[in-house]
């Protein structure tokens, strides 16, 4: 790319997963909306012809009269060339298809084990890291081959192992992981200031918080907004909120994904610390709100069955399609994540302090250092660097700690391919440990049969 | 004390916990037996008549025509007084009365949760820890100001937050925690150094042992007799007694002591590597072998009720006054402790290497630096060095993790009077796992009640 | 202090050395010039009558037609009266007075050493702080009992060991370090996008550095603008300066403090990275630029004698009482210093992202945990987060680690009362290195007997 | 090899620098007066005619009457062939030969420098690095082929480097690193406890010492006899001697190795701890003994030249062959070295607690983590356990640090061909710092031109 008078030309962004609908479409779309940036995105999927639709979409909404820049598409069935010469690696992936999701969210339920989402911890976010290490090896080895400066910016989950998988094999990789769960706090945080302070046209950008935790797992301990200390505004407005919860409206969000933040409320009630993520994701980590299958309904948030994902799918791929043939038109307009912002901030043209997730360096004292921890930090040219947040209050810690432990011998097993003792760590995890020690391995053996064409034991 | 020509005159002992029946009556025998040192123990107890009877029968022993040396006994109702000038600190204390103990041990009976001691770990442990730690506080508080050069050696239960209660009071403590369940283990490799290569004449101080882990979760990672590992001739050891186990005579052992080892050869076919301790204590750590009331009946051992304790102390206190009347008399013979010998190596009168129980300071790479840990050291005149003792297996790390996790937590609750954070250290303790958030309150709030009298918080 | 609608009143600031010249007349200037904050400032000073002049001075300034904002300035001789409910602590003190300074500065020359400040490291540094420790422990106690929520500026040299001072005597203290050296750094780094780029209208904030090292023997390893690497520039920068240096006009800047940049030219063509603090604090720290007494010369600098020291002090006072009795007019005008905005980020009302010497608790992972590091920092509303720096070259971190090594090594000789400790320390400071032993042993000596009133020795 | 009833057959030993005198000729003693271990040894050099030699003269030692156990000595040319099937690697190479030792103690004089062995520390000892470390990488790699599982025994100097380049290529090396320089500070121990007690018959193996630092500047702060704390004994005996020192006979020793212990003794004086190295070695690390030429003189050493080293080896040369040849016999006597007597406690066959060098893993705990300490040991089957050795006192370990860092930086500028790094490291050391720079600069060319043959730099 060349940087010259504020602009950059020619930006070349490898998207692995670039058949992807939803994130692919919404950075397009982002991308579009760019003044100063433009360049070549090369779309690698291992569904090719997902990526060669998603090209025609991209070369599309190019020629759209409100896009502000003009970005060239290509669908690129070789990883390695997808990467040669690239400044950003995007990789954003499906680690296996929807039978192995199935087996991930809905086996154990025979076990009296429900999970939200199941993608990150728990029986299902284990198996599915056991299925992604290995496809991170491989994608990590081919960026030190073909593209060792680049930025890589990952949005797959289980995010901190995928982070983690690509430090292994390639420690000097320039990466971090970005998720947007942790807008959601800072929403209700804006929201809170409306609704007790009576301050009006709050964004989320305006607030100060210091994030910390794992992915999903993620806390906010100071929020301030023009030097007011947040904090106990939002204790008064979960009092006040504390029968029925609240939902903030996410526009066309699938009723799956709403939630009453009820989760949220309770932790903070219990900790004094904002939780900063989705009450889906938030729950599986502490359990208590998992105990039956209907607990979650009491919490206000529901189980997303895989059935619907793949209903969804097929919707999307008819609107893909459409969209590619033109006959759906594409509507340009922000779509509120920062990947676009990021690539600018990197160029050097754009200041922003964010959250990202990263191998711990030093920037959560608490935990241990190989951790892929979420915290601020500074985007500079060529440089992201992790702001120092500070430790967990003790109990939280605690609760995190053994998480940060399961995930390291989730990764260790993975690398070392030794189920034994990926069979360890899955009894280690909150979400299982209601299980006798039999059941367990028989939960365990048959997840592994139903996903073994994925996982790294021969 | 005086050393000279190889011998050591006036040695001063401070015993905290010296009306205590049992121990200090086989560390009154121990002593009497060795040749090379002499001089006073100040017996203090909180239950001054205890002292009393055993300082009468102390001084008994010591009357003795077969005792080699001759000790003084006195009782000393001040812990001052006691601990000024003393050149050794034993110390052996019951947290609360049987009572508490009663609450540890069977108030989580109620839910399902079965603890075969209830010391150490677990529901029992924790909440033993929260009554013991405030006594170390004090005691440590003592012997900075009466007595900082002393040793100090620690046989009280839980070993490891006693352990840590006294460094953080009082940092340089000269302090170790003494254990026998080891002992246990390498009496297993010298049987089967008997049954499986015919050696006979073998006692447990022949074998090597590397010895790590945490106490009553203490592991042995290589043995070895006169160059032959004895690993491999442990594993087929266990593969002749898979069935039935094996019971090591220990004498006069009271069958609720009594075990058949099969927890101990189930993890060693588990995890590769020999468990060492006791299979009562085992259990409570990794408690799938004590899911049903009845699960341990299957491994070979029992569950100790607190009314047996009971029991048994009265026979005790009769015994101990039959001993001081002079109406029973008081035969002299190696307990097989080390307490002895481990003072006259810190004489530098002798060599000693052996397990003890000492704060991380880098020995157990694995776990946490401030965590206690049991692995051998090196004994010499003022000294005690710990040997570096190397990592555990990933699986069995993992576990280990967890619990000097919570044994954190729970020190922290105590010294910061935290009883939130008490109960989420409770909550990850493997044993309580299977209970909802509520029962789990339930009980904590019920064992605190049941204790409260010795508890820290307000 | 009371902040609303992104105003602040009631502001209160302790100024510890507040009867301080120069210093403390840009800080009431540059407070008159805030538009969001007032409030009162204490000013304490051990000279009494500094302290009463100032609080003249700053209250006429307060009266002039041009402050934008109302402080009241007063004296306060009582310490804990001083510090009592304060929302920032300034500290600017002398540890010493000038007869101390000198034997600092010239007392070496005797034995060839040549230092061109003397108060941050070599024989002079090492002296000053071993007298500031001691007033620092007092100044922390003090903090700790009267202001202990308080945030803590330090301006006073040697920075690292006077901050450090204060965790050991205070570990939760909310304290950092500012100095300004690194600025002209960045406003070289301007001068060459000027030079070689010809950009035009580039002041030091536009560029973006990452900042890390000891305070004076700082670096910069990243610069940019607006999207542009500078560090290229920078070099051909250096290229075209070679020979005679340049001179960043610094206004009415005493000859004793100009220089020509040479020393860091040189440091960047033999590190490749940019020193970033003057070529007269730098060259203290790598004395090849101070081998002979005239070597200075060559580089481009001057040693500033306490004799000039001396006589700009009586110009001050007598500048200070004609301001004080209003013969001379105050002029305001931006020092271009950062306190003002620094406590206004602090109150949350404005972001800043700027450098800071803090403890070492991750930051500088090549650096001991406990060494007092320079790095970026973010400001937000009661909070300073470190900004993880990365590591220097391993050639300047090598030369770094020697002088964090000394520093430590005077810290705990001040800490403990240990002269000996004191002497080895100061032997291995590289401006001492030339010395044999018997000369250090003499030069040690004879600057503790010239500066014994204020040593922690007896 | 087996091992059986306490004795093991067929031990395969590779000795890389078979062919060397002395060092060779003392082991081949040692293990013919074994009982229990018998076996082949297998002699590589790159000086093909010295390992021939050797292999005669160690077989003619086998054919001796008085010899208590038969080896069988082979030279191989080739290394793997050489390490194949190997229990044991013993590494005692020459890095480079005369001449370059000539430039690493001799270059240096003109400039000032003056050492006396040049073969661990200062201008010489980092060259001699410099030369090593390359082969050290071969060597490693070799062992990783060929013989991952024996042990390795280093006697190579400089030793710290020579170790660390082993992990670095291997880091699961099993490896260790002997030196007896330790021993003679025992010697003088025993002395003390003779004269100052009246000890008699007490040999250094009957002394218990803590022993820690770095390889030569190595130092003891326990000692002590049969329960009597040593130290105050030692700090009469010094008293005593304080004048002309004590020569302790070494027997034949050449009058260059001879020392009347006067820098121990003036170094427990400075530092209140026992160092424990020869006074030539010592006088290295803090060189204010070898300030000029003379000095050494004073403190009752020499400097040792080249010129008798090559002498002494062509008499060695003549010497050998008249071994090989019969011309002269072999006595068969015990050497004192432990290299025997290890190997014999690394098969489990009896027990040994000694000095050694390993990688620092926590066993000193103020020294970085990947330094090559020397601590004491234990050592049982395939078993060498470094013990904890503590802290050494602040000054000491001031002196220390810096040069585990200047040895860190020898071994990266090695392994990374970084010429100018080793400049750096080559300025930071004591001996070199009274150069200026562009002395230091032109002595750094000197030795690099000397000897660039063997450096790893292009």
């Amino acid at each position: 790319m060349t940087i010259s008078n504020g602009k950059t030309k020619d930006v070349k962004i490898c998207y692995i997963g670039g058949g992807s609908r939803g994130w692919a479409w919404s950075l397009m779309s982002d991308l579009a909306l760019q003044e100063t940036i433009s360049g070549t995105v090369s779309l690698y999927d291992i569904d090719k012809e997902a990526a060669e639709t998603n090209a025609v979409i991209g070369n599309r909404i190019s020629e759209k009269r409100d896009a502000k820049s003009i970005w060239e598409y290509e669908a690129v069935h070789d990883l390695g060339a997808a990467l040669t010469g690239t400044d950003f690696v995007i990789i954003s992936i499906l680690p296996g298809g929807f039978e192995e999701m199935a087996s991930d969210v809905h086996a154990p339920e025979k076990y009296g084990i429900y999970q939200s989402v199941g993608d990150t911890t728990g029986p299902g976010g284990l198996f599915r890291a056991l299925r992604a290490i290995p496809m991170y090896i491989d994608i990590a080895a081919a960026i030190r081959e073909y593209s060792p400066k680049a930025w890589v910016i990952n949005y797959t989950n289980p995010m901190a192992l995928c982070m983690a998988a690509l430090h292994e094999v390639f420690p000097e990789i320039k990466a971090f992981g970005c998720c947007h769960e942790v807008f959601g706090t800072q929403k209700l945080l804006a929201r809170a200031a409306l609704e007790i302070l009576g301050l009006k046209g709050v964004g989320r950008e305006n607030i100060n918080t210091n994030v910390l935790g794992l992915n999903h797992f993620t806390w906010v301990d100071k929020a301030s907004l023009n030097g007011i200390d947040l904090m106990p505004v939002y204790a008064r407005f979960i009092e006040k909120h504390a029968e029925g919860g609240i939902e903030i409206d996410e526009g066309n969000l699938n009723s799956f994904f709403k939630c009453r933040n009820l989760v949220k409320f309770d932790l903070f009630k219990r900790f004094g610390i904002a939780a900063a993520a989705g009450d889906r994701h938030l729950a599986e980590f502490v359990p208590w709100y998992l105990e039956e299958k209907d607990t979650c309904g009491k919490w206000g948030f529901t189980l997303t069955p895989v059935s619907w994902r793949i209903e969804n799918r097929d919707e999307l791929i008819q609107k893909g399609r459409r969209y590619a043939s033109g006959g759906l038109p594409i509507e340009l307009k922000p779509s509120g994540e920062e990947g676009a912002r990021q690539m600018i901030a990197l160029m050097g043209l754009g200041n922003l302090t964010s959250n990202v997730n990263m191998l711990n360096r030093g920037q959560m004292p608490g935990l241990r250092r190989d951790a892929v921890v979420e915290t601020n930090a500074v985007f500079g040219k060529d440089d992201v660097r992790p702001v120092m947040a500070g430790k967990l209050p003790p109990a939280v810690n605690l609760l995190t700690l053994r998480h940060a432990e399961v995930q390291r011998a989730t990764l260790k097993a993975a690398l070392e391919k030794d189920k034994e003792l990926a069979f360890w760590a899955f009894t280690q995890d909150p979400l299982t440990a209601k299980l006798s020690l039999s059941d367990a391995r028989a939960l365990f053996e048959e997840m592994l049969e139903n996903t073994k064409t994925y996982l790294p034991f021969s």
